[in-house]
């Protein structure tokens, strides 16, 4: 029994044997093809000319994914605690609707939950290679952090500010009615999205935007100056020899260094 | 009395203490909401239904705004030199528009003002590390200005001649009702906002109109490949310091070497 | 005749003689020439005014680049794995359409096939500078592939997670008629380019794009800072040689160097 | 006489002199000032207003020019050579239009060359910091030019293809009513300019624009990648000891370098 267990478990949350790799594979194929059954039963003429076949796929995956979680939680050790993680909550969410909606048929409009199945597909990130790489983004993120608030705040601070201003240069006639909705046109402006539903019309509206594109066109350049030097640094820091000092353990050195520099003990 | 002065001081001013953090923490939430408001009752739908509840809040936000700025020139040394601060000037800024409309009804329109108050939030930079992040960014923005002109100039100069093309080959008839239209219809383009308000018709419009794309999705490498330059230079040479090692000579060793990591040799 | 076939394969196939370098770059401009000629036959009113022009012209082409792929042919040891290489495939498919056409008029509307005779251009690589500079371009984005593919993996999830709430929030009387037209938009509106086809219309929905509107002015930084990493280290490797200096030890010199920078030992 | 021609040479084609440098920036206030004055004259409303004022301007301006020109080539060794060099051209091109219309009434439609006198702004190139920076962009320009190429050359094989397959999918009905118009909208999507004036309206044609945007979102990386590399690898070079070796004259040593690394002379 106990054996079983141990088998179950290794299958479903180990990566690193054969066994393990492909279940997640298959997983992370099987939760993809859910999802796009999920995006085309909101399509109108699928669903009236196919409306049977979303059903039925709808209910083999659900059952599918409710296995896996009975798997899952018979397998693991702390039931509750892997209920409540990030994985358990987004498990339980992506196979609830189903049953909610057969229940309560008035609850059918939580079918669009199913669409977090998504976030599953996250679970690659524990083959190995894609880790690392994650890993290394979202430290360089997280290095940045402080910076990447900053600019967010000046730029908030711009569009707040820039968006007021237009909407007195602008006014209601042209579309700016109301402070809100003037930030908005100024945040579609600045990210250079420009979708056009607001325009300026005015002389110094006009003026006013093309200082705004100019502004957005040029700090794009701030958030990615920063993550660039986070993963120059950082690579050019793993080149460095990553030969642990045998004595203090200090793991980083100077690319040429013979000896340690913070014991002194020769790394050859 | 002094003693009163000091402390209302180091609360106000200062961000060190626990009690002068506190303040400014609750300080940035009280301006982030009263801006909040300003916006919201620009919102005709919102200000039509609950009229009182804006005109409350900005008396009440107004008080407290009037309050903390006497208590600012009560503490402070230099009473005249605050008030014509940057500071000083955001903080007048951000109570007057009520005095001014209570006392002269026909001036509310200078209500937009109070948006500035959101000025106020950049008082958060005196958090530690929030300076330090404003403070590589602004150096690396400094150090690239001549660079930045420069770029600048050629922007404006590509916009201006492909403006005044477009007027000529377009013409009014298309939208390009004159050069200053013309050139910010370049803007929006070479920006890559594209609003579409403005679209070039002809063939020969669409030629060029092609060639600003391309020449606007190129050269934005040029700020972000100057920013991007000056953060990662500075980043590698932070951790670097000089001092020559006696026995082999080698002069510029990690931040915290104490021995060298070419000969072995003891630093200290 | 096999010093003839020789004679031909060094024209036609190699790059490091004159004649091979002139021959590359005559069939690059007749290339690019048959493909302008291709695309402006599209244009309806050039179609109807010169309707003969631009069946001589393909004529001619489709005979230039039989001979062409006939004299490969001949030259060319192993036939048959050229006719199925990339080049050979795309050789065919250059000229079959027009003999296609010839013998079954009803297979007209495979003529846009010949569009792909630019793939032909990438011949062009074989030019030795061009060769190194697509060569690294190359390196430097299979260096990122894992952190590309997760980068990719989180963008596709932020658009499918946001399309489907906004599916919902905004729903089909403003344009949002299903959950794979939602995510077009979100697309559309997280890579900038920003259509105006479909917009948001509610308040929440504009809140919502907002946010979207700032993660993709955001992340961009992410590809930009990853292949700039790869290049800059590249670059900063490319003039380092391993080498211990005798006397000091120091173990990385540059490329050139005769003299051990650190001691002045000689390195020969 | 030949003192005085010294004299004005100095003055107006030096800059390192207060008088030069004093003339070169009234210099570009001026021709700033009549291109905008240029620019104004095409507003109708402006120029039905004053008619008079664009007029007498524009004869004061070209007055101001002429006398300059006069004074250059008075002042100048190599008259003709001056004449026909970048700035001689822009020179005549500023003036020669008021002259044409005054004698050729006809020739009206020429004015718009005088928006050409905004290059006459790059003689402040001469000035030493905007030089150094100038010729810093160019370099890492020119140092990446061959990528650039196959980049652009990449760029425009996916447009062309893209474009034709769409010419192929959405058809003349949609907007897409040639293959160089459907490489215009492929053009537009992948610089994420998008104006929206032509959009996929069938499902297979928005599935492959979504895609053109995510290599259109992702690509941009390349280019900024390559010049920030440019840009970092030499300002890394210009850190390292610009100290002219006095034996063999390398004037490029590492960072922390005692011994020149070409002929071992000692640095200190």
């Amino acid at each position: 029994m106990s054996a079983l267990k141990e088998k179950i478990y290794e299958i479903i949350f180990k990566v690193d044997t054969p066994a393990g790799k492909a279940f997640d594979i298959v997983l992370i194929f099987t939760v993809i093809l859910s999802v796009i059954f999920v995006m085309l039963e909101s399509v109108e003429s699928l669903n009236t000319q196919y409306p049977g076949v979303f059903q039925v796929a709808e209910w083999i995956f659900t059952i599918l994914f409710s296995i896996e979680l009975m798997l899952r939680l018979y397998s693991v050790e702390k039931k509750s605690k892997y209920l409540f993680s990030f994985y358990g909550i987004v498990d339980v969410l992506s196979i609830i609707p189903l049953y909610l909606t057969w229940m309560f048929p008035a609850a059918s409009s939580f079918g669009i939950i199913r669409t977090f199945r998504i976030l599953r597909i996250f679970r690659i990130l524990k083959l190995n290679r894609y880790m690392n790489a994650s890993n290394s983004l979202s430290d360089a993120l997280y290095a940045s952090r402080h910076k990447i608030i900053v600019f967010l705040g000046v730029t908030l601070t711009i569009v707040s500010t820039i968006g007021a201003i237009m909407y007195l240069i602008e006014g209601k006639a042209h579309g700016f009615t109301s402070i809100p909705k003037s930030i908005y046109w100024a945040i579609v402006t600045l990210t250079t999205v420009g979708y056009g539903d607001i325009v300026p019309q005015t002389v110094v509206g006009k003026a006013l935007s093309s200082m705004l594109m100019i502004i957005g066109y040029g700090i794009i350049a701030v958030p990615t100056g920063l993550v660039s030097a986070e993963i120059v640094t950082k690579k050019l820091q793993e080149n460095k020899k990553d030969h642990q000092c045998p004595q203090c353990h200090k793991s980083i050195h100077e690319q040429d260094a013979n000896f340690c520099a913070n014991c002194g003990q020769n790394l050859h």
